[in-house]
């Protein structure tokens, strides 16, 4: 028996975030956009933010699919695709995700897979994408009403956050994404906590986004593939996970669900309380009810693999958070008495 | 504007590849198989290899998908993640191939993508696919008759090469993978050009496997995303992929076109006339007459975007490779003329 060894060595990369008011105006000079360019988008973007983009680029294909999480499937996935191939794009071409959480995680598994990896620019456009789901260089479509079960890690080689874009976006995608800012607070920058809770946070939208997104590339940074501390971006995610599932169809939104998973999931009545008064400040409610059983099963579905245990992430201090592996009884207990 | 420099650092990774009579039957040390298992096969490959790796592992399910390129699409893609979905597969289960390169590009990218990416082993079956594909971590799929134009770089984390699989193997299939042997020797190994010229090929499969896979292991270590040397392996492929375009659908096979493309690409008419002599041993074909205008057409297609070049692979003595930019009207040149 010959054993042969294949050893890959890997280099680092840096992938640069750009965050400001009109940020998305300067991306020529930060990108060559003289290749192929495919400006993937949804018909829920305003046409102004596609084509302030577009107008940058030398040779523009513009390709706007139907809003909503069903731009998420095989189906969507493989018309993008052939777009591309009918359009001849070659491995040096480039595709610019222009939209939110949607068009990033769809533009995102396209331009990975496309040639096996082709050029990729992710420009978000809610707060949700904003703040959280454009970096990390997680991508994925949806099957049969699993969320993101197929899809691929790949890191975008830019990032443009322009908190001007949001103006246009409804209130309550705006204060849908504002959740997870208040999560990154609590798991690990105490002061953008205080924020939340000491000034109005729509006067604050940039520095809002800016300190969350260096939460999370503090976190991606030290656990890219999400092998142990990315886990505490999680917080609220177990059982929020669980709440979207239900209600996600009958229009919850993912934001709106997850606080809901974060309640119980802190450590004190007293940080509840807190909590519950900064989430009343952007509208979203906490306490909605929900079916325990029909969550729980949504919830664990996919751990069953790991043994009867699941992960959840604890904050008893703003600031810091804490994995603990439990079992799926405790976390129904955790469920009907709201608190660990 | 504020410029956040997300940076990953990289680290090596190490893949082994097991080559050796009954190697498949030890894939128990070196492996653990106490996970849920998908082992993906086809219809044509003998019942009784398959079943060699099932009894190995705690939890198998086995999908036989049918034989032949239409298996790397779209559909048969979603269908493997709609069944590991539906096994409940998680992100620390396994996925096998067994199979020929087919089965190895479909698996691999299925294994790539399901949850961003889950263990994965490649047993390759065919001589093809022990020669060359299963190394080197490409992974596709292909889209409207365009060959593996979407896909993943993912390394396996085992692969075992049993040449004793081979016994089952059509004559003409294995012919079919000797090209690549021959292939590797002309571009970086002479002693295994010698091999082919000297001995009866069919008596040192092993040895022509082994050879073969130190070659790969070389070129793919040194240049992992194919962004340099490992053009080399493209050798006799400018021309081949043009003709295995036109005459595929017809039955042509990958090695048989390859060889086709390898002539008019050796630097003299003395070492044409060698190569030609050993291509004769294992019954290839290499001046199958074709349609010049039509492969010429087919063999640039997708070249179109990087400036009206192509490059080149050419080999003056065995063992040594030359990587050229040509024009167009220069390939077509060589193409009518049988030699450069
Ligand atoms: N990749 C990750 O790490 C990650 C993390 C969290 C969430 N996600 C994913 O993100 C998705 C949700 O993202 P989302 O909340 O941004 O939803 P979304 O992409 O569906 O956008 C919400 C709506 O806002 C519209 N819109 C977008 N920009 C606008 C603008 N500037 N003005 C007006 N309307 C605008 C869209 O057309 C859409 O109808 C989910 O699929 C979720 O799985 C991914
Ligand atoms: N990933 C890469 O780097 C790479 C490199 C070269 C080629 N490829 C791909 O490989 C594919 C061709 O691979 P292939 O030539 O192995 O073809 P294949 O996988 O279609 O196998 C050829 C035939 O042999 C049968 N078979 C397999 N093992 C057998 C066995 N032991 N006994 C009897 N029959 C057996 C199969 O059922 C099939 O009908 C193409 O799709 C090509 O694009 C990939």
């Amino acid at each position: 028996m010959e054993q042969i060894a294949l050893t890959l060595a890997a280099k680092q990369t840096v992938h640069p975030i750009y965050v400001g008011a009109q940020a998305h105006a300067s991306l020529h000079e930060w990108a060559d956009l003289s290749c192929k360019t495919l400006i993937l988008t949804d018909d829920g973007v305003p046409r102004a933010h596609v084509e302030a983009i577009a107008s940058q680029c030398s040779n523009p294909v513009i390709m706007t699919v139907l809003q909503g999480e069903g731009a998420k499937s095989f189906s969507v996935f493989s018309d993008v695709c052939e777009m591309l191939l009918s359009h001849k794009f070659g491995r040096k071409d480039l595709l610019i995700s222009v939209g939110g959480g949607v068009i990033g995680d769809l533009g995102g598994f396209c331009a990975a897979s496309y040639m096996r990896g082709i050029r990729f620019i992710n420009i978000p456009t809610t707060s949700l994408s904003q703040i959280d789901s454009s970096i990390g260089g997680k991508t994925a479509i949806n099957v049969h009403g699993v969320k993101n079960i197929v899809g691929a890690f790949y890191q975008p080689e830019l990032v443009i956050v322009d908190p001007d874009f949001l103006h246009t976006l409804p209130r309550r995608h705006l204060n849908n994404g504002l959740v997870e800012a208040v999560k990154a607070g609590l798991i690990a920058d105490s002061a953008l906590f205080d924020l939340f809770e000491q000034e109005n946070p729509y006067d604050h939208l940039t520095e809002i986004i800016k300190r969350s997104l260096h939460v999370k590339q503090h976190v991606v940074e030290n656990d890219p593939e999400e092998k142990g501390l990315r886990k505490i971006l999680n917080f609220g995610h177990t059982i929020g996970h669980g709440v979207e599932s239900v209600y996600g169809l009958s229009g919850l939104l993912h934001g709106e669900a997850v606080a809901v998973g974060m309640m119980p999931m802190l450590g004190s009545d007293s940080l509840r309380e807190r909590v519950a008064r900064v989430f009343e400040k952007i509208e979203i409610d906490p306490y909605k009810p929900y079916d325990v059983p029909q969550v729980l099963e949504a919830a664990t579905r996919d751990k069953k693999a790991q043994g009867d245990t699941v992960s959840i992430i604890v904050v008893n201090e703003p600031g810091e958070a804490i994995i603990e592996s439990i079992s799926f009884d405790r976390l129904a207990q955790i469920m009907r008495e709201g608190h660990q």
